[in-house]
């Protein structure tokens, strides 16, 4: 088999990237680890940047999430000294557009069947071969043969525990991390949601979000210890829970439901340096992690797509060869200001189990700038609403 | 002896409450532990935010600093990636006046002899009594003698290591804390500025800060070991490595000469709460400590004597006792956003032994986001020149 570009991941990244590329008329093969089914019940973001919305259009599947989706003007933030709106729309005249990563990577795939595009499924013993060369090669099990994809370039869109990362030499990657003392509990309820916008809490009693897909689907999530179970939290104890760290007017007026999906996801900010090596390319989660606090994970790596795509465009028309050199630092570059951004909203939101009364006094006298600093909120929603690529 | 206000402390906070009580009418007497001289020879802050301008003028002391002061309009930041201005002037229309504390000191000294105020030099064994009664007293050693001094209200603006702060219950108040793991070595040296504003410098090195008090008078930093000596450093050592931790263009330019005061201060953050406890009232230093980082000190002592100055004017002209049990609240609210931007220059620009490097490169690129975003600067300049009393 011998495609232009091989790319390992069939979730949202890897799938976007193959759709802009088919636009742009160059030929992409997919290797995906698991079935289509798994990668389609996974639950993940909901809020998108105007960059990634923009590039749904460029790729021609935005009818759909244009249709559906919804647009946020703002957001609300509760502390322990009230509750204040971030107005997008007054503050910089821009918005958010909620609408869940499962439809949109529904809608990827729909438009990948159409072109009657390769994607292959439950490849296993995933393999890169030759990345220092120009002709790289991908070594993998699928329906129980081993087979040979030969190509141009490899894009790693596989994900924080795929193969992509690991085949850069250890020695040749930086990698940063940080991991928080705590995780969030979720819950995906079919139920009204509690606000027309999100909620992000900062409560004595830890974080909590208020989000949602639709307007029958909500979203939810408490902040928990690190070694918590779902299975510690029944739907009434999450309910409660979530009540006793939400505004007490939200909580009036919450309504509950059985959640139809529980999970518990740890906090992790994480950053592989390069993104290159050789022939491979690393986009989205396979090369950085954010924690979720503002939503940055999908959109920054749609802003990777973005770059790579750019980049390949130039390699294919042009022979430009540096362009495709340049991605590394020109990507990482919006990859910082993500990552700070992500660790910003995540140490003003969360209670810290190790912080002193200090810090905490800090972080509420943070929370009560940004409540009444206008230009504090202005460079708040620039980067909430995204940053330009 | 009696009085209407007691004011503990002959530094720069004692001074000017007694001078705008002075103006009010109302009568004071200031105890001070040291000498005038001593008083006098302390080398402090030179940044003065305009609410501290405007309460010289109040005060009717204006005049000197009007005429020997200079204006900023704006500030300096370097970091690796870059030196960037941040230009108050443009951002927000304002600016600081840079005057030696000890001159703003001198001015205050001399008004109040002017004025034939009674101020006591070198009182030992100062002891608050009955301040929780409608009678407060101070008692004292004074020239030998042991003297009492009765008064309606107690100013306890007698810094940190103050017997004021201390006469509150140790169980009724609480303490809020943090120590940095370094310090700052500083120079005095009669040689022009080598920039026209200040220059505060992250390297690699650690920080440095280029300040000064007149165009033939400049006060320069770097980061040390706390527990470092002045002796270590030389004054070829001091420049040496002020000139490896500022821009190449700075150090190329710098005047160096001797020093002629250096000196090592540790950076703390502290809070103490309530501000007020019966007739006793504590303002600046003796309830509070800021690291110098963005010269806050005086600032905020000086919004504390304003707000003082307003409740007991409302106590005395109204016998409006409600004013002053509002003080504590007021006064702190305010102190607790100058913490918040102290903590955060401290951070920013500061090297910190236990830092991962992700942390640093979480730091580098909050430095590169105020170094592009407009509204990230602006926040900045309205913390850096002064929120409003």
């Amino acid at each position: 088999m011998r495609t232009q570009v091989a790319i390992i991941g069939g979730g949202p990244s890897g799938l976007l990237l193959g759709q802009l590329l088919h636009k742009s008329g160059i030929d992409t093969v997919i290797l995906e680890r698991q079935s289509r089914a798994h990668v389609l019940g996974r639950i993940r973001a909901g809020v998108l940047e105007a960059g990634l919305v923009n590039l749904m259009h460029e790729a021609g599947v935005g009818a759909r999430l244009k249709r559906e989706s919804f647009l946020h003007h703002g957001t609300n933030i509760a502390y322990p000294g009230g509750m204040f709106h971030l107005d997008f729309k007054a503050l910089i005249d821009q918005y958010v557009t909620v609408y869940g990563q499962t439809e949109l990577t529904q809608d990827l795939y729909e438009a990948r069947d159409t072109s009657g595009l390769l994607t292959l499924h439950e490849c296993s013993n995933v393999t890169l071969c030759d990345i220092e060369t120009k002709n790289p090669r991908i070594e993998f099990t699928h329906d129980g043969q081993t087979k040979h994809l030969t190509c141009d370039i490899i894009a790693g869109c596989d994900g924080f525990h795929g193969p992509s990362r690991q085949a850069i030499p250890r020695e040749k990657r930086r990698e940063f991390e940080k991991a928080y003392p705590f995780g969030w509990m979720g819950i995906l309820s079919e139920t009204p949601p509690v606000s027309d916008e999100l909620i992000y809490a900062n409560s004595t009693r830890g974080f909590a979000l208020c989000s949602m897909r639709n307007p029958t689907l909500s979203r939810y999530y408490v902040q928990c210890d690190l070694s918590d179970s779902p299975d510690n939290w029944s739907d009434d104890r999450f309910w409660n829970e979530l009540k006793r760290r939400i505004p007490q007017e939200a909580a009036d007026t919450l309504i509950t439901g059985p959640s139809i999906e529980k999970s518990i996801a740890p906090l992790r900010s994480f950053v592989c340096e390069p993104l290159q090596w050789g022939r491979l390319f690393l986009c989205g989660d396979a090369a950085h992690i954010v924690p979720p606090t503002g939503a940055k994970g999908l959109n920054t790596a749609a802003s990777d797509v973005y770059y790579l795509w750019q980049a390949l465009l130039a390699f294919y028309d042009d022979s430009d060869e540096a362009a495709l050199s340049r991605y590394s630092e020109t990507a990482l570059a919006r990859v910082w200001k993500t990552q700070r951004f992500s660790w910003y909203m995540t140490k003003l939101l969360h209670h810290f189990p190790d912080q002193s009364e200090f810090d905490h006094n800090i972080q509420q006298a943070e929370l009560a700038h940004l409540a009444e600093n206008r230009a504090a909120q202005m460079a708040l929603a620039q980067n909430y609403v995204g940053l330009p690529y």
